[in-house]
């Protein structure tokens, strides 16, 4: 393990916090909340942690793919132990007061549900934070979206840059868009702060408040789902909000790479995307099946739709806005919507769950499987995307999917000790380990995770970094090997 | 496509299965039952099946991969169709009529839920059945847990019977006991009568009368679960009778080579299997857990411990027999529950589930593919029972576990047409694909599945199938390929 190395870029990443906290200080300031105070301390410990170890450049800058794991992993976990701190300091008397964490438990969950994109809260009543909280709740969501690591790698030149990439970025395989990965970053980096600016004049345009449409959008893009109002989105009950952020869901839940084949003129190929194609038909089942199912509730094709489409468009991207409380759907909808949480978005996209494209590989390794079973001299390979599938990477998302269930099965066990129903400990499991939010039962659209136990929230927040960085580098940080001494 | 040889062994097994009908018969004779009298035409029609198809052995003998699969598939649903006969034809009023079923496809699904040993029942009132009927379908377990493939296989020589072997026998590999298929396959049953008759003087001698004793051993051996009483195996009340059956239900959740090793005086050898110490530690575990989280309802550490070793048990060897209504234990209790479900008995014996070798090899393949991800030169193998296990073995395996989640969720989805919770759904699912028998909520164990829809039950009743034939031989049964002319 290249030490130095480690604790140089876990230096630059706390730096990069430092920085990522100001526009937050800057709102604060704007509304003249005392809250604001609260960024003090963390500030002053990200930017001494980052002095300390993040400026000078170590020799030897090789980076190995245990290293790549343990960086991203360590880099997520101490971002947000330190990230949590404005939510716990604001919650004393002298700073505001008005926060609804009552442990550093519930802030440390909070924090992790905001970089992980998951929008799982505790607070159960959001709408009264002071603005300064709520903009670093919802800006979290936008950071930890791309990644924390790729703004990095956007900034400071290095050598070998690609196992932090793909530790980092969601899929079964990474593409580079352009030789250099520093390139490829600032790339994915400026199309995605583009399309959020677009979808920010949408809102505006739809009569919602700057500063909400600003918030909403970072959830959006980040497919997190915060919300500033305790009603969700629901709150603004209009039908041209719910169409514009289901499409912008959707948007965000495409491959990047996508974009950018758009951007350099080859809008063919990427339409012909079999990853696109599949998920797009996922999203219009689905939409078509719900809204079916649930016209009994509204008596009204048009608002059947435009619920289905959002909730379905919320769920598979994994973002977890809500308009509606489907967890009093029909039990037929309930089950689509458990299926879209594990499915969740394409792979280099912002959103969580297994990938369109991992599941499309896991049917189709399955489906080669049987073909050898019948005939064990044939020579079959798996294509995906028309070009075929290296053995290797097919292995690895079979292995993938095993240690997912196991994770699902486990973690569903021990949040069960707080006593709850199957339903909520299972949604509740699926919703953190798959990035969502809500879930059904008591963790539903209009409840929250404050009634779980310290030990299961723990659990949970362990799922949201388990489901984000996709398992492999969770596990190499935790794994004592990673921790001798060569 | 053998099918010459494909008519003349589902001629055998339809033969086989008239023969099986003749003990159901003696028994109604004896209690001087008219419900007998409805054996009549599901006999003739066997007898006929037998003689036109199952007389003359073709030329060719050669049977393949597919031509295995696919005998197997078909046999299982044939026997099926006929065995449900008895059920359907005594329910009508010159024949009895105390029948519970109310049409063809519950009879179905109660034959099938007898013949794949899930004991899944659609009846809410078995106790008033009459006896012959009880018989059957109790009997139905015995027949349906060692195989009846296997069964024809003792009885005709038969060249190459490892694919039939292969696709009957549950597991991820099949080991020969001996070089012939045909003694293996008797030897396979001769250890199996034995044990079941034991079981039947045990009980005897814990004051059960002998026909229950009988019929109770039948779902015990097959770990079935059919009860002839409606209040299960908790109607005695007997903590003898409940330790008897829960010391019998694990041994025969046990692989049966076991049996046969410690037979020839190799029983160190027996018990340095991997897989048997395993599922004996997942056994101890799991009742420990669920009497410590149960003693808050029955504040004896005496009786918990009783009934979770009882529920355990019952569970984990997929028998599906209950004591208690676990339905209305705590969450954590009914999280190792539906977890056992899924783990199953030992590979090789009359139990269901995924089985305890194939999560171990799960588990391994993953460790081993960590292992790659970190280290892309080593080369590593995974290691079962001592010996290296074949790449194709393991490819397989996690192929298996893919369509087998698919297969739950779609399932799940499916049935939930019906508008039952969630809770509701995915247990009667797994209960049904794992031929537990009783899940929980509105399928718990003091429950039954009469209230599901006639497609949930055909659906329910495909997946009793799958489970127990473990998903191949019944996809090429149904795969249109199978079908085409050469």
């Amino acid at each position: 393990m290249n030490r130095k190395m480690i604790t140089y870029l876990l230096g630059r990443v706390l730096m990069a916090e430092f920085f990522l906290m100001i526009p937050s200080v800057a709102v604060g300031a704007i509304y003249l909340e005392r809250a604001t105070l609260s960024f003090i301390i963390p500030m002053l410990i990200l930017v001494l942690a980052g002095l300390t170890f993040g400026i000078k450049k170590p020799e030897n800058t090789a980076i190995y793919v245990r290293e790549g794991f343990f960086i991203v992993a360590a880099a997520w976990i101490f971002m947000s132990l330190v990230g949590a701190l404005p939510f716990y300091i604001s919650s004393f008397e002298f700073f505001g007061g008005v926060s609804q964490f009552s442990c550093i438990w519930d802030c440390i969950f909070e924090i992790i549900s905001g970089f992980t994109t998951t929008g799982a809260s505790i607070c159960p009543d959001p709408g009264i934070l002071p603005k300064c909280i709520l903009f670093w709740r919802s800006f979290s969501h936008w950071v930890g979206g791309m990644g924390v690591l790729v703004f990095v790698l956007a900034i400071i030149p290095m050598s070998d840059s690609m196992h932090l990439m793909k530790a980092e970025v969601p899929g079964p395989v990474v593409g580079k868009l352009v030789p250099k990965m520093r390139q490829t970053a600032r790339i994915l980096y400026a199309v995605y702060t583009v399309m959020t600016l677009v979808l920010i004049v949408f809102l505006c345009a739809g009569k919602m408040p700057l500063f909400e449409a600003i918030c909403h959008s970072f959830g959006t893009a980040g497919t997190g789902g915060f919300s500033v109002r305790t009603e969700g989105i629901g709150y603004y009950n209009s039908a041209y909000i719910d169409v514009v952020l289901s499409i912008f869901m959707i948007l965000f839940g495409i491959n990047f790479n996508l974009f950018y084949l758009i951007l350099i003129k080859r809008t063919r190929e990427a339409l012909r995307s079999e990853e696109l194609r599949c998920y797009l038909l996922v999203v219009g089942a689905a939409t078509f099946a719900v809204a079916l199912n649930i016209y009994s509730i509204y008596q009204n094709a048009g608002i059947s739709l435009r619920h289905a489409f959002f909730q379905v468009s919320s769920i598979i991207t994994t973002t977890g806005y809500s308009t509606v409380d489907f967890a009093l759907w029909p039990s037929l909808s309930q089950s689509i919507i458990v299926i879209l949480m594990m499915v969740g978005a394409c792979a280099g996209s912002t959103g969580g769950g297994l990938k369109v494209s991992r599941v499309l590989l896991l049917l189709k390794a399955f489906v080669q499987e049987m073909k050898h079973l019948l005939h064990p001299r044939s020579v079959t390979t798996v294509r995906l995307e028309g070009s075929p599938v290296e053995n290797s990477v097919v292995r690895s998302t079979l292995a993938y999917f095993v240690i997912y269930v196991f994770i699902v099965v486990l973690s569903t066990l021990m949040i069960s000790l707080d006593g709850f129903d199957l339903t909520t400990n299972l949604t509740a499991e699926l919703s953190c380990l798959n990035n969502i939010g809500p879930g059904l039962g008591r963790v539903g659209p209009m409840e929250n995770f404050s009634g779980f136990s310290p030990l299961s929230k723990v659990i949970l927040s362990l799922n949201m970094l388990l489901g984000r960085l996709e398992i492999f580098p969770i596990i190499v940080f935790f794994s004592p090997g990673s921790w001798k001494k060569n």
